[in-house]
């Protein structure tokens, strides 16, 4: 196979790549980020690259629907269409480029009751003699039943097994046990042993986290997070059936991606507290449907398809060896059950973090990640549903959106008199006003909601979200695509240009809130109820959203602003409790059978309540918490 | 590193082999047999081999002990003293190279109450729909508990989750499942499926055994042998612990081998069957202790040291994959528990196909494999033991002995007027002196027990098994070594020389005889019985061994001959016990702590009864059922 020299731009980065990969393939290869957010389809438009000399394929018509004329005659292309024919020389603009995320998984302070599914047992054995020849085994098993009542029929995981001999030798038949939920012996250690540590995963569709914890004190000793390596097969979970279905070996890949990434991440998490991978012994794992699957390598295309069914509902125990994740040779690995084919294990780590089941009020939780999973209820009843929000809240499918990475635009202001905006930039400390900075790349989530709420705020948008064309301000203009606000001028960018917000932006945000707005409405619909005690926006996403901007928008019913929390990543919270509490394992089981998971696209009114939802804020509901809060007329 | 080519003569075989390899290394990765009994300790002298050209280490004073000066000047060596320090031709004299099996270890016609661990069930499912989106493996397992009241935490294992999916589209939702203890999925497949296999083990020290069962009917479809290859590291048990404790990697090699063997073994007897090794589900295995630690390479050091502790006793179910065995991805092991460090899963197997302890009478049972093994009892009471027969029993210590192959001398009659021989050679449909082939190499156990009581009944030999001098036949000579008896002369075998039995081989079989005989009668005086209602000779060795000729020896008390049983391989018939009965596992354990191990080493009269039992027949016993059998003065 011909192989030709490929260049990127600016990083410098070269290697061989054979003839015909295209150049988001050959980008891969040579260890290039290039943002995808279609998983290679041609259609998010995400992958603009430039070239700059050498051969590529010729210029495609799906190219030219996404690639401008301007675009085309400086050279662009898609990285995912154009193909490399020669040696060739390609110029990655910084839009494209994938940044590192912002790690938003931080651990929230919470407390467990410790109760973990591993125990250490210290006893001591008398040596065998010719007049007790005992087996070593069933030495250790009688002292443990003796001891610790240990039941007689524990089972001892082969690799412990293999080696006892030498263990109870070295430790002078003086050792420590740890024992998984008093069924199974995973190691014996020579003497007396006093810790044990364990991992909580949240495996996030672009984040995962890890946290390391102490099993005896249940301390959290550190967390670490990194970017999940699947996001170059696809931004979405969508994508990423989509990649498993077309390519060959592309389940394989995108499972192994994921194991590579947790043994990296684990290795890390260990090596910083000084310990090592092989001193875990348990893992528990939170994550949405998909994620579920990709890292059991269960293929999860039925998950695309009405009527979006798992292959497996509860939670399941796995040997990390048999994933190949490369911990404790016996370790053992809980992935928490799933809700329904978009209400994932790692909503099920939000209920038992946030426990709505055991309160009195009514509570609403908004679990923003790349998807939004709506909680509501009570402890008589509680309803789980999936909106297809579409990406627009993590800046995806927004002209400039990007994620919540160094030089994205993630807090706006707009002054009511003079309509002049000021922004705070990922990696800024001040706002942009005092700092003068001109760092900005695009727009983030959290900023895109404060846009479109100070847009409506200060009538610059109507309530059905259009532009108000006699508002008097240079920031609002019409491009060749239409209305649009320019929120960072050219020099206060990085990028060499304006950035804006578009119509078709704001309707994007739109649809996204109207989702969840007509979600959240159904389901109190369902449950009869007219009001919201409480609402609680949990994921990483919502640490960092302004929630009275999310109320202005209309993102949930109205409540009032002193009851809206934001927890944090309460699914890695979720993953934390199940790795110190066995109780909250089952508890855990339970709850994802009894939430009733209502399939919002089934339901007769959705379509109604979602149109009149598209308004800011929602035509038919007063909102009566939001007075004082709009610039009245 | 420098390497030197090396051929063996005759078969030709040759290669490439680093300097300073000895000549039994270079013939196994050449793959040429060459006998090895000590485990190449320079101790047995079997691997004698004759250096025609090129140069070998010099000779040595270890090879001094076992090659005579005429040998020397022929230029024989051990094979593992003799190290390649150049290229090489090395002839293999016929008594060295290792022979094929002839293959014992039949299966018996047994009944067997059919009661497998593994079961078959047929459900019909629902598609999953919009309405009832429940996961596809829950919906399975409601299916399973509602029509077959299988419990509803059944655990599913993660091979087979992966591919639930697929087969249960390709079936149509409408599948079989193989379940095992009614505790855990380990296949679903598509339709209605109405048989499944599993295969039964038994690993002895030289011969390994596979019988392959349908579990529907219980049917026994076929059964195959092989040489266990563990051989080249030794041929008994204690030479195989000596090679894992000198040789680095050696538990790893030595445990390879045999994983390969079953590997090759069950493919070989599935592919037989029109099925292929994935059929597979279950196996159960049973073999002495040490085979038992290194199938599972589990460190066998300390069942060569007192107090000869097995690592584990009970019994362990594993899974096939976690052991490298290549037999369908969930495959579950059943490896029988052991008794002691001498007395392993092999007897237990015998254990419960015998069935001593539901008997009233009092029962001898005596399996000897590699080692010799009694039981004795009924069911009040049942006790164990282990004897350091020595190998001389399978011809090993026996200056001709050699295992059952093709070549060995197998049935010995002596004329009790003229003192002429006759014999009968494995290969050979007819005796000696009617066929008049020369095809004799050596002589195997049976024949072994043969010559020694034909001797004695026609007083060759006297009560102490020391020769007659006065006894006129040229048979009857005096070597370089001292008296020796012709059995074949060199014109009626294939290695050009006489093949004699020797005073030395006589003391060995006295040796052997004498422990086994000691250690019933020490089991006797520990049960407080006089005699003995049945004795049942067992093992590969039993089914072949003439019972008047063992009882001329007094290799057991005396017992009525009409109630003196060979049983053919008990060992494997306890292992598809257990294959098809799950109460008969629940048994194995229990009778395996029940019985109890006595070890006659630390007795204080055995030394005593073993003198006394050397005698030819044993001094002080009567006999009175040998009575018309010797021919008395």
């Amino acid at each position: 196979m011909k192989k030709f020299q490929v260049i990127f731009l600016p990083s410098g980065r070269r290697g061989e790549v054979p003839e015909g990969k295209t150049v988001i393939e050959a980008s891969r290869e040579l260890g290039v980020g290039i943002e995808s957010l279609c998983g290679g389809n041609r259609s998010c438009g995400k992958c603009k690259v430039r070239w700059i000399e050498g051969r590529l394929s010729p210029f495609t018509e799906e190219e030219a629907n996404l690639i401008t004329e301007s675009e085309r005659v400086k050279g662009y292309r898609l990285g995912c269409a154009a193909q490399i024919l020669g040696n060739v020389q390609i110029f990655i603009p910084e839009e494209s480029r994938t940044q590192e995320q912002v790690i938003r998984k931080e651990a929230s302070q919470i407390s467990i009751e410790l109760k973990p599914v591993l125990a250490l047992r210290y006893v001591e054995l008398s040596p065998p003699t010719l007049h007790d020849p005992l087996g070593e085994f069933d030495r250790l098993q009688k002292a443990l039943s003796e001891k610790y009542h240990l039941p007689t029929k524990i089972h001892i995981d082969y690799p412990a097994l293999l080696r006892l001999s030498q263990v109870l030798r070295e430790g002078d038949w003086k050792v420590t046990v740890a024992t998984w939920m008093d069924e199974e012996i995973l190691d014996v250690k020579p003497g007396r042993v006093e810790d044990l540590y364990g991992v909580a995963i949240d495996v996030g569709t672009t984040t995962v986290a890890g946290y390391l914890c102490n099993l005896r004190s249940g301390e959290l000793i550190a967390s670490q997070s990194m970017m999940n390596p699947q996001v170059v097969y696809g931004e979405d979970v969508m994508s990423r059936i989509t990649y498993t279905a077309t390519h060959p070996d592309g389940l394989e890949k995108v499972h192994q991606s994921i194991i590579d990434a947790l043994n990296q991440l684990i290795g890390a998490v260990a090596q910083r507290s000084g310990l090592s991978s092989e001193d875990i012994l348990e893992l528990t794992i939170v994550g949405n449907t998909v994620m579920h699957h990709l890292l059991l390598k269960i293929d999860p295309r039925y998950l695309g398809i009405s009527p979006f069914t798992p292959v497996i509902h509860r939670s399941m125990d796995v040997k990390a060896r048999d994933l190949g994740l490369k911990l404790h040779p016996s370790a053992n690995i809980h992935i928490l059950p799933v809700e329904a084919g978009f209400v994932g294990a790692d909503n099920v780590g939000v209920l038992i973090a946030e426990e709505p089941y055991r309160q009195d009020e009514m509570v609403l939780i908004i679990d923003i990640g790349t998807n939004g999973e709506l909680v509501m209820g009570n402890r008589e009843r509680l309803l789980s549903s999936s909106c297809a929000t579409g990406p627009a809240l993590e800046g995806a499918h927004i002209k400039f959106g990007m994620r919540a990475a160094p030089g994205a635009i993630e807090r706006v202001s707009i002054d009511s008199k003079t309509l002049e905006v000021n922004f705070k930039t990922i990696g800024e400390k001040d706002w942009q006003l005092k700092s003068k900075r001109a760092s900005a790349i695009g727009i983030c989530g959290s900023a895109i909601i404060d846009v479109v709420a100070e847009l409506f705020r200060n009538r610059v948008i109507n309530q059905g979200g259009g532009f108000n064309k006699n508002i008097p301000t240079p920031r609002l203009r019409i491009s060749a695509e239409g209305p649009e606000f320019v929120v960072a001028w050219k020099d206060q960018t990085s990028i060499g240009k304006d950035i804006t917000i578009t119509q078709q932006d704001i309707r994007n945000v739109q649809l996204a809130k109207g989702a969840l707005y007509a979600g959240a409405k159904l389901m109190m619909q369902k449950l009869g109820i007219e009001k919201l005690d409480q609402v609680i926006l949990a994921g990483a996403f919502g640490t960092y959203i302004n929630a009275e901007a999310a109320m202005i928008l209309g993102m949930f019913p109205d409540c009032d602003l002193r009851n809206v929390h934001a927890v944090g990543n309460a699914a890695g919270d979720g993953a934390r409790i199940a790795l110190l509490n066995r109780d909250k394992r089952v508890e855990a089981d339970e709850i994802a059978r009894k939430v009733e998971y209502i399939e919002l696209t089934i339901e007769h009114d959705f379509q109604k309540e979602f149109i009149d939802a598209l308004s800011i804020p929602h035509a038919k509901d007063p909102f009566p918490h939001l007075r004082g809060v709009l610039n009245e007329e």
